[in-house]
């Protein structure tokens, strides 16, 4: 994937890897250097990276297992620029030394302790340190999970050291996450960062299955924390190029913390502060393009492997911005020795709309293997789930999580929310309901996701704020908002969300409605008042204000419609039916004109249900 | 770019083309065929064609003028399936033929006929018949332009001989076109087709320069019209792949028909039925992936080319949907036989946001050689012609059409309306400007691009359908209307759109807009009234309405407000900003919280203007 996104920038490529069937090589034989661009061998082999070295302006790397000191010595003698720099893949290719690293730069981590022999009294002193259960864990050559033991109590102890005979180890306590997420973080040399929308991973096996980007979550900030802990850690690094930031988010409000005292030189704990909102570990740095960033070739402005190229080559760094809604990533792994199950799948998958199909060409299939991956985008999270759920429903070797990751989408009139809703329909009371169906039967017909609940601003203000507060980081896009009386619902929503909001005046026992009706629709602009007489140059300071949409009162139906107009600016299908929608009231009201004349209007029958 | 989507799916490419050098060589060197990949040959080879043939399972072709002989030969023989069909590329070579294929399936084209003898006395003799101006063309290996001469007069006669010496010629009507567009349409073997968006080009000296997706328009049918128009065109061919159909729409209402009457055998003539709305005419076909389409490879669901392979494996169709909400193509013209003046441009065009970068890796540059181009996706057009100015304003060779097709945007405050609006405010009456302005502030605050007019629902209510109808198809997303008294304006033209339609009551003389707020908000829902106490299964059929979404009186600031919220749908930015102007909302208030408190109430001045 980098060579074809150095192919497009007409920047030559030489490779380093084994076999004349590489990947890499499959898409990279510049005509200046056809001779030259694929060096046969192992990237662990001296000779080799020294002849690669010869043959370059810049070396980088795909995987970090390759030898340090090469790098290192082809650097000091100048004789190429190495990205990232070698000291930070001596750094990352050492897990130990990394999780050093981390600590010694302030960024979160678990606790975590050398284990100097590896032996049943050794775990006995790290589960006695730690806590249960403790994640054992080798120090060099780990990859996809290998090399990881989850030691949950001390019966397991000899399984474990067997299981991870003769490597070097470190424990780590092990992290109640209830994510896991990840940000693709690009670094020039010069140390200045910039990072990608923060995704979410989902693991299957310790391999990455999924990726869903971007992260939705209740918390408003978290994206924001976690884009911040991922700059910081990849800052602290050296060198150029693109960074894969892997992290633990823990629930909202659990205490992490480390209780040892740090008495010995070997014991190595990170101190975690509480903090109200989900805390954000970081668990590990690959130090180039990553799985976690493949949604990027379709789904943002720039790819990570182009973003890798500018920034090892010093060349201007490119938006790292999403330029569609949502995007999902599912791996394509082997589900035997035989690669013709897999390629009838992508075959399945190339008529599944918004699905990217990417086959590695590796020469040989083996269960478990990346063999590719298809990467989905699509207007909504609704929508990409629905894709996903067709593409897992058919993916060889079965998918058990289907429910999990890619639920079905509830019928309409079930009565039941979308996982994940576009639009939010909430009333103050349960007596709002027939006024607020009408909003869902609408929804339903245009085939938009919603959700439906009750928020009352009076009588729960607490779930009023949470639930204006997390709506836009949810991914929801409008907010329907039906309210009777002193109705305060619609505007204390709006005055705590950036979405737009629609409110729905409800008619209650007295005044008509025209109660309801005021309360929501004459939200104020809250300095220096009136706006009459005034032109231009007299309007500094800016007026202000927090506008809610309102429609007639009781009229839930046009609050639906409104929404899907709403949503229509960025979707071309809601136009269209919305479109057709507005003919059919053409029509119905045309036939009933020849109705009329059919009849005569002595005899014709108005309908009133 | 064939061979770049080729390998994403690990189907091997076999190339035929002249020179260790080629373009597709770069990126194409399967393991298991490298030695097979590149027939180095002439495309016009039957020796070569031939060999390529034995090779492949499917040959198709990337440029028309190829010798079709062989082509038919191999066809017939069963040795290799060919797409498009070998008769179709025959019939596009020689430009008459396509013509007058055309004109026999009945496409839209213009008056054309068949110059029999390239003469003084044939020129004039086409002149009397078809008029002036005239083109004449060059029946075969026309390419970009080559081998056409614009006949405006007969003293021209004898340079336009000279100019296409000894090729076989006919002459077409010239067309007063007012813009250029084309269509991508993709063709199964057995004839379904499926077409992306129509897209505006831009030719320069005969060579396409710039392309615009999707077309905007005043006329909200011209699109589809286009697309039906193209579909059935390629329709009307044979075999598989993607076929470019470039056409010429001409103004309202232009009459555009042919006087001819068909007397001679050699005399075609297309007829062209007159409508008011802009006629479109087919100018001609590219069998294969076109330099309309290349914007498809980061602004569509499923590029060009990989249509192309899908089509001609018979593979299930890609989605031709655009996933962006703007594009915009620059083609990369050689500015000189030296590339280092396009190499330093390409490296500034990589600081553009949303700017992708395609090289050829041609080995030599040419002036007009096509050697790479650019793509710009965008939030909207604004945004497109906004990225697109920064690129022409460095383009070598310059680019003298700089104000035309990505003019500056207005200046915030300028009162003038800016070209490609995403807003539209309209107001019923002048009076309502100071009401109104404050909404246009707001946007010039968030940098939204608008425009701001007059349309009087019952003074010009023809102005009114014209407005209502076009706006989505022009572009803009949401349209801000105030009005005051019986406030008919937002409602009539939420009517006439599907999109979002914000409604300002302006307060009148009488009433204190109480009368304008109800005329705006009270939208009815149109059929079976009531939805008080009906539960889910009683409200079929659905309720129909209207929604106008209504702020209040006088609130321009809110309407403004809204509108942004509502565009922020499908804009992080615009989130941001809108978060970012809500905190400063609180502060305001903060502040004179602690200035009430330090002066105290009873010296504290509320400010009024």
């Amino acid at each position: 994937m980098l060579a074809a996104s150095a192919s497009l920038l007409n920047i030559p490529v030489v490779i380093l890897d084994v076999s004349s069937s590489a990947p890499a090589k499959q898409i990279l034989s510049h005509p200046t250097t056809s001779h030259l661009s694929h060096i046969d061998g192992a990237f662990t082999d001296p000779i080799k990276i020294r002849e690669l070295a010869s043959k370059v302006d810049v070396l980088t790397v795909e995987i970090e297992h390759i030898s340090v000191d090469v790098l290192e010595e082809e650097e000091v003698q100048a004789r190429v620029e190495v990205h990232p720099a070698p000291s930070t893949i001596r750094t990352i290719q050492d897990k130990f030394q990394q999780k050093v690293h981390l600590q010694s730069h302030a960024i979160p981590i678990a606790p975590f302790l050398n284990i100097v022999e590896p032996s049943i009294q050794g775990l006995k002193e790290a589960a006695a340190r730690l806590g249960l259960p403790l994640v054992l864990k080798s120090k060099t050559l780990a990859y996809d999970g290998r090399g990881n033991f989850v030691l949950r109590d001390l019966s397991q102890a000899q399984n474990a050291l067997e299981f991870l005979s003769d490597r070097p180890l470190y424990a780590e306590k092990w992290v109640p996450f209830v994510k896991e997420i990840a940000v693709m973080v690009v670094r020039t040399a010069v140390g200045q960062t910039c990072s990608y929308p923060v995704v979410e991973t989902v693991h299957k096996d310790n391999i990455c299955h999924l990726v869903f980007a971007p992260l939705r979550s209740r918390d408003p900030q978290l994206a924001a924390r976690a884009q911040e802990v991922a700059e910081r850690t990849v800052q602290s690094l050296s060198g150029a190029g693109i960074f894969g930031v892997e992290m633990f988010l823990l629930a909202d409000g659990v205490l992490f913390n480390c209780i040892l005292t740090l008495k010995k030189s070997h014991t190595h704990c990170a101190r975690v502060n509480w903090r109200s909102k989900g805390q954000i570990l970081v668990n590990e740095i690959a130090p180039r393009p990553h799985n976690s960033g493949h949604y990027t070739i379709e789904a943002c402005e720039t790819s990570q492997y182009e973003n890798h190229l500018r920034a090892i080559l010093s060349l201007p760094i490119g938006s790292t911005a999403l330029k569609v809604p949502s995007a999902a990533m599912l791996n394509l792994l082997g589900s035997s020795d035989n690669i013709s199950e897999l390629l009838d799948f992508t075959e399945f998958a190339l008529g599944v709309p918004g699905a990217s199909v990417h086959l590695y060409g590796k020469a040989e299939c083996r269960k478990g293997r990346k063999m590719g991956h298809i990467t989905l985008t699509a207007n909504s999270d609704a929508e990409v789930c629905a894709r996903l759920r067709q593409l897992l429903q058919r993916l060889p070797g079965g998918a058990p999580d289907i429910d999990l990751h890619a639920p079905e989408a509830p019928r309409p009139s079930s009565g039941l929310s979308h996982k994940q809703p576009l639009v939010g329909i909430i009333m103050g009371s349960d007596s709002d309901l027939p006024v607020m169906l009408p909003a869902a039967r609408i929804l339903d017909r245009f085939r938009v996701p919603y959700e439906l609940t009750i928020v009352s601003a009076h009588r729960t203000p607490d779930r009023l704020v949470e639930y204006a507060r997390s709506a836009a980081a949810r991914g929801l896009r409008v907010i329907v908002a039906g309210a009777g009386g002193a109705a305060h619902l619609p505007g204390m929503v709006a005055a705590m969300t950036a979405l737009p909001v629609i409110g729905v005046p409800v008619k209650g026992s007295s005044l008509d409605g025209v109660d309801s009706l005021h309360s929501i629709v004459q939200m104020p602009v809250s300095s220096n008042a009136s706006n009459h007489g005034h032109r231009a140059d007299e309007l500094t300071p800016l007026q202000r204000g927090i506008p809610v949409a309102t429609v007639a009162i009781n009229n839930g139906t046009n609050a639906g419609l409104l929404a899907v107009r709403i949503l229509a600016a960025g979707n071309p299908r809601l136009v269209r039916d919305m479109e057709g929608y507005m003919k059919e009231l053409e029509k119905e009201v045309l036939e009933k004109v020849d109705k009329l004349e059919e009849v005569g209007w002595e005899s014709y029958q108005v309908k009133r249900t």
